[in-house]
């Protein structure tokens, strides 16, 4: 009689949660197609492009209709959802733990790059070898466990402020963006960031910046190795030994390795993101393609040879990449025109 | 005006779906302490440890609650999921493939380890070394296609047999764990496989298996190679590079790289899963720790040094193994007594 009861309930809750999701799902799709989504986004092609692909994949009734677990959507990080200039933001991050790696050793004072850093000379930190950045990155990411890292991490990203706004980087993600992560969730997608910076980083605050949790974070990964303290409490060491350098064809390696489905949609702004874009599109069925164009000198940045801009150590687009994303119908967005605001403070 | 009717509706849709959520909760609460949930488990220590678990991490008035993000619960696949004697079912698979790839290599007949399989001499089979069998698993597993290997793998595995029960591997999944995945599940525990078998292997199954999704497990790894076909289409290899044995320490490695948060919950059945353990436990909070003892030779297998049964190739329970459970207050299953039945079919 008390599993009878049970089962009623059960039942009855059952049809509710099917009739409440199809509700919900009426209203996504009314708000979709009419109560403007995507509030930050100019009216024109990229905007539509993001629209259209949403509903040939999620209406039931379309011939591109995608199932619910296949709904993948990847996001490169650095400059397509968060600033990217003047330097990375774990660039930033790396040189600013140099004085308390140096701190515990003293050794590395009077050697360089880590010399240079010291210095605070910007123009000759400026100048410094992808060799001398490495060292850096080695010294400040690996070396010690895994919950210590994150929780430097953590009190840094809280803390640390962009020069040109003075706000925490967390603050400068893009709207805009923003608003494309949720509403792709709305329909159902699982939003990742497929990222060429540091994996371990990039979780610290993933959820809090962009709602995305540590698992759905790929990124530039280093091998950790299990051991114990001295009284015998497992933990894990970050080693310097790179596992995955999620950047050009490490982007697709990596998506295959830690999610192991091919993407429906992919968004970068960068020769990095290239193959993910490119291995995106080879799947069948809609897929959606876009590349972030830094055009807007003033509300942010503009650079790339795409635009016979200066070439710059960051997020570089190429002429070739603009050629290729013709060829292969892969949407620009320009930052100029099809974004109304660029940050949620804008 | 259509803009707030469109409010009002998603309003409202919103209001019942938290509704028909609170009611699913209440009744998945109800039932997993009334209507006897894990119905193929006998009651005792271990179905209660799962059930007190549960409970104490998923009331909101527990002083123990997990939020909802944190709910992660990792699952060794071989013997702790389904069957792994006498042989682990991907070994089966490889041994299968080596005619094939002997004849697309020729010169591979008459050089072991490859000869030995193709005589098809158990005895000397059973012998092979773990060098043969690693050379056996490079020349099955890698130098072809992500999606060749996929096709190939799925084919197989729906249709071949396990001699003993004359059944498809599939078939051969503890109902109660099948159990366990689910009311894990249906108190919003995402649930993982953490296996030392391939990861590629097993995720071409593991949606329809165990309701895994392909992101969901994690497994050993090869890296894979980006390239393009002759008509210039993009491609993942699987190359002969492993990224990431997830065994033994391997495990909290492998979980780390691709959850990135310690679980909540473990469940193994061999030396092979101590370190994920040892992990799992090593986190505050409540914790679930659970070893499979397979004691059970009439119904399964009996098999492991911790019974005083003979050690063999797979799945090994050491004494040592046994005697850190107890220490630890990890909980061991009997399959002989914790198990109503074994398999869905019995």
């Amino acid at each position: 009689m008390k599993s009878d009861i049970n089962r009623r309930v059960a039942i009855s809750g059952l049809a509710l949660l099917t009739l409440s999701q199809t509700l919900l799902s009426a209203v996504a799709q009314a708000q979709g197609t009419q109560a403007a989504p995507l509030p930050s986004w100019n009216d024109g092609p990229a905007k539509q492009a993001i629209i259209d692909f949403v509903r040939v994949t999620t209406d039931q009734a379309s011939p591109k209709f995608v199932t619910a677990e296949d709904r993948i959507a990847t996001f490169d990080q650095d400059g397509t959802l968060w600033v990217e200039h003047p330097l990375y933001t774990q660039v930033v991050y790396c040189l600013d733990r140099v004085p308390v790696v140096v701190a515990q050793k003293p050794e590395l004072k009077n050697r360089e790059p880590f010399k240079t850093v010291l210095s605070g000379n910007r123009e000759a930190i400026a100048k410094l070898s992808l060799r001398d950045l490495e060292e850096i990155l080695i010294a400040t990411l690996t070396g010690m466990p895994v919950e210590t890292f994150q929780g430097e991490a953590k009190k840094w990203i809280e803390s640390a402020k962009h020069e040109r706004w003075n706000r925490l980087y967390a603050e400068l993600t893009y709207q805009p963006m923003l608003e494309v992560l949720q509403y792709l969730r709305d329909y159902g997608f699982k939003t990742y960031i497929v990222t060429g910076g540091g994996q371990d980083f990039v979780r610290v605050y993933a959820q809090q910046a962009y709602g995305i949790p540590p698992e759905q974070v790929v990124g530039t990964a280093g091998g950790t190795k299990y051991g114990y303290d001295k009284d015998g409490k497992p933990f894990l060491t970050k080693e310097p030994k790179l596992l995955l350098n999620d950047n050009n064809a490490g982007k697709p390696e990596g998506i295959h390795l830690e999610i192991g489905r091919r993407p429906r949609a992919a968004f970068g702004n960068s020769t990095g993101d290239r193959q993910m874009l490119e291995y995106t599109g080879a799947g069948d069925g809609a897929r959606l393609m876009m590349l972030v164009l830094h055009d807007d000198a003033q509300r942010e940045y503009a650079y790339g040879p795409a635009q016979g801009l200066p070439d710059t150590k960051v997020g570089i687009f190429t002429q070739a990449l603009y050629d290729e994303a013709k060829k292969d119908s892969w949407t620009v967005i320009s930052m100029k025109n099809d974004w109304k605001r660029i940050f949620a403070f804008d």
